[in-house]
């Protein structure tokens, strides 16, 4: 995966270059800006990471790792209280919390943060503004956990293996509504949804908040840790490529032409805008995936080859994993997908048909109306300043045999190709239709397919649609 | 009950008398403010309704009745239209539009009202600014209605007598995600929700939006019409007082003399804050109630007793009849309920424990955390300019004989009277302690239960604590 390291570094400016400063203005009526060509340019040789990019929810980056210096003496203090034992689960939201995807937040909510997210999917500020916050960042524990904290203003998170991940400080434990959050969350109580049976169903009956301190950078040890690049770390990027657009593209499964026309075809529409260097933030989902959604590592390696094969331009295209678990709530979930997008300097977000969606877990159906997501994204509380970007459908043309913008007044030339149809394929070891990803890309598919040990039933678990 | 018709016309003023002008300032922060005392007075000959009380919400109260002269015209377009009949639930919120209870709302929900209010108890005007709406108001319609509809763009809205009630122009059809709904709203999708049951379970699988055109003002000719003053005709009886302050109490059970207590002595604190003279709207509701709760004639006699044994000053309240159906939805509907009294010209909201709340239907507990409302009120979106009073626990005083505010260092000179416990007295026709409820008021609640004809089983339906 070589390949996709040096994508971050391909257009080097020297760090002392001048930035592009633009003025821009957002109206929530328009949801397109174009910047005002003629701002003048302006050296920032210590706010280099900002300039130009859209600033973070709260005006200000939120970073809880603990400074370098101070992490033996944090990790002492870890071992001198009370400690609750957290889950996987728990460890991907203290690294979304620690590099401030979520900003402002300083750590697990507290009630009113989580009564908001709830009731508001947003949070005021102090200066009455709102910031989005969809989907509750919440830390549970149980009665024993409780007593054991006696009256504890601090308590140590500490990891599976028994080390020390963080501080949680001046701390509040309130009840956990555990029917009432996931209803509001996600629409339904059935049962079945993988988030709630994995994180919540067996969680404890308190939540616990506070200001969250985290000992080290989080990592995972799993060779992908490089492409787990912090928002400040992107921004960064974004910046030293001069970026004067970002658009983020958030995904969970293999790269097909489709999506590559998709953003390919945004980037034209930018720079018709008037937009000199759209930077594309192609940025799939590393946290927790349900069962039957392709597995990080091998989505990497076919995003890898998806870039090799020059599918998409790497000098314009930064690759990096987003560390947030995956709580298939739709369009609750797709309003914390963009808001953390904006916290890592994009300004531009493409949401398609059914974001963060899946099958209805008891019913026949789809659990979410497919343009709600588009639509409640569009009028979300905090998420002004983002520019949405609606998806255009693509579909395979067989007069051109490629992924094309599917055309209705000639609908018959057209081959929808479903997700459940490609991972058939794939499974099978059968070629899609020539020009539908690009050759490379489908070999992984199909290497990781195969890779399977089918189950004492001899069936392989069933991926849903994208 | 013609004393309580008095109460609205006990203190008159020519019409033409001056109306105090206050500039007030609300700060999200600061949820008290204080007039600026030395505003000086205009006179507002055509603006007299609104002067000086707070805006209705987007700034002007909606109201959707047709003129008179206009009335057999629509009448007769009625007959000509595609028909939609009604439940009665159905034109309570008809009765609730037309007056301008749900401002800025033209209508029953268009699916991105429907979207917002379940996602973001709010509503995004087109100036950017939001006004707080938390409670879905939508008309369902099953498919043999839509087809009937055909490509009309109007339908006409008759009742369950035939009679045509109004035209809902421009319509918009749209899906009715009855689960997403229910549990967005009510934050379960346990069987057994009043509501639920009464009007949405049954209800068709569309809901029809559109900006409604009412007759004539809806009336239900039970002898309790002339309380039922619309928002404008209650701005204008404030106005008529000389208003400074508005606090507004909801409520639909009997008051006893801790509900008074809390009354007296928000207006003694307002008294203190410096206004001259605030108000209090005691505000019944009087739309669906479930089949254990007091009905509304009962309910409203033994409010006459209270005002006639002078628990409260008739010279300072206004008794009215608030026409919502009510959703048991606890911190979301408290929010509906407080919403809707600013557009009545309240700018105090008096908010107790477990506000619009009830059991769980399944589960042995109360469906809501009683300190839910009174939090998600006070960080209600839209909400803002609108002082929460959070009650005070008000219990029975054994040192004094009356109700008192509870002062927990001596506890046990306090005995807490439940809603259960109230209605188990009243039931036995046994009397409670001396100064729980005024004599006439206790009465009244003795006479209904006994009025009760006892179901099959012999039991009496039994009403949940307020």
């Amino acid at each position: 995966m070589a390949s996709m390291a040096t994508l971050f570094s391909k257009t080097s400016f020297p760090s002392h270059s001048l930035s592009k400063n633009f003025e821009t203005h957002f109206a929530p009526s328009v949801r397109i800006n174009v910047p005002s060509l003629g701002a003048k340019k302006r050296a920032y040789p210590r706010l280099r990471v900002s300039a130009g990019l859209i600033e973070p929810d709260g005006g200000k980056l939120v970073e809880l790792i603990a400074e370098e210096s101070q992490r033996d003496i944090k990790k002492r203090e870890a071992f001198s209280l009370p400690r609750i034992k957290i889950s996987r689960i728990d460890l991907e939201w203290v690294h979304v919390l620690s590099e401030g995807w979520a900003s402002p937040l300083h750590g697990f909510m507290r009630e009113s943060e989580f009564l908001q997210t709830l009731h508001f999917n947003s949070l005021r500020l102090e200066d009455g503004s709102l910031v989005n916050m969809s989907v509750p960042i919440v830390l549970a524990i149980d009665d024993s956990q409780k007593h054991q904290m006696g009256e504890s203003r601090k308590v140590a998170l500490f990891d599976s293996r028994d080390n020390p991940v963080a501080i949680l400080n001046d701390i509040e434990i309130y009840k956990h509504p555990k029917e009432e959050r996931i209803a509001r969350t996600w629409g339904t109580t059935a049962p079945g949804l993988p988030y709630v049976e994995n994180a919540i169903t067996h969680a404890g009956n308190w939540l616990i908040g506070g200001d969250l301190e985290v000992i080290e950078p989080i990592k995972y040890h799993d060779g992908l840790d490089r492409f787990r690049m912090s928002p400040a770390e992107l921004r960064e990027e974004f910046t030293r490529r001069n970026a004067d657009a970002v658009f983020a593209f958030q995904l969970r499964n293999p790269v097909h032409n489709g999506h590559a026309l998709l953003m390919t075809d945004t980037r034209r529409r930018l720079l018709e805008m008037g937009f000199k260097n759209p930077v594309l933030l192609l940025h799939p989902l590393g946290g927790y995936t349900k069962a039957d959604d392709v597995p990080l590592d091998w989505r990497m390696k076919q995003h890898e080859k998806v870039l090799e094969d020059g599918v998409l331009d790497p000098e314009t295209t930064v690759v990096s994993i987003f560390p947030s678990p995956m709580h298939y709530a739709g369009p609750t979930e797709v309003q914390w997908h963009a808001k953390a997008r904006i916290n890592a300097g994009a300004n531009f977000y493409i949401v398609g048909r059914d974001p963060a969606g899946m099958g209805h877990p008891v019913e026949k159906r789809d659990l979410y109306d497919a343009d709600h997501g588009k639509k409640v994204l569009s009028m979300a509380p905090g998420l002004e300043r983002l520019n949405i970007l609606p998806f255009k459908v693509a579909a395979y043309d067989k007069t051109q045999g490629k992924m094309a913008f599917f055309d209705p007044s000639r609908a018959q030339d057209f081959l929808f190709i479903s997700g459940t149809k490609m991972r058939t394929l794939a499974r099978n070891k059968e070629n899609p239709p020539d020009g539908f990803m690009c050759p490379g890309g489908w070999k992984v598919l199909v290497e990781y397919y195969d890779s399977l040990i089918p189950s004492d039933s001899g069936k392989v678990p069933e991926a849903v649609p994208a």
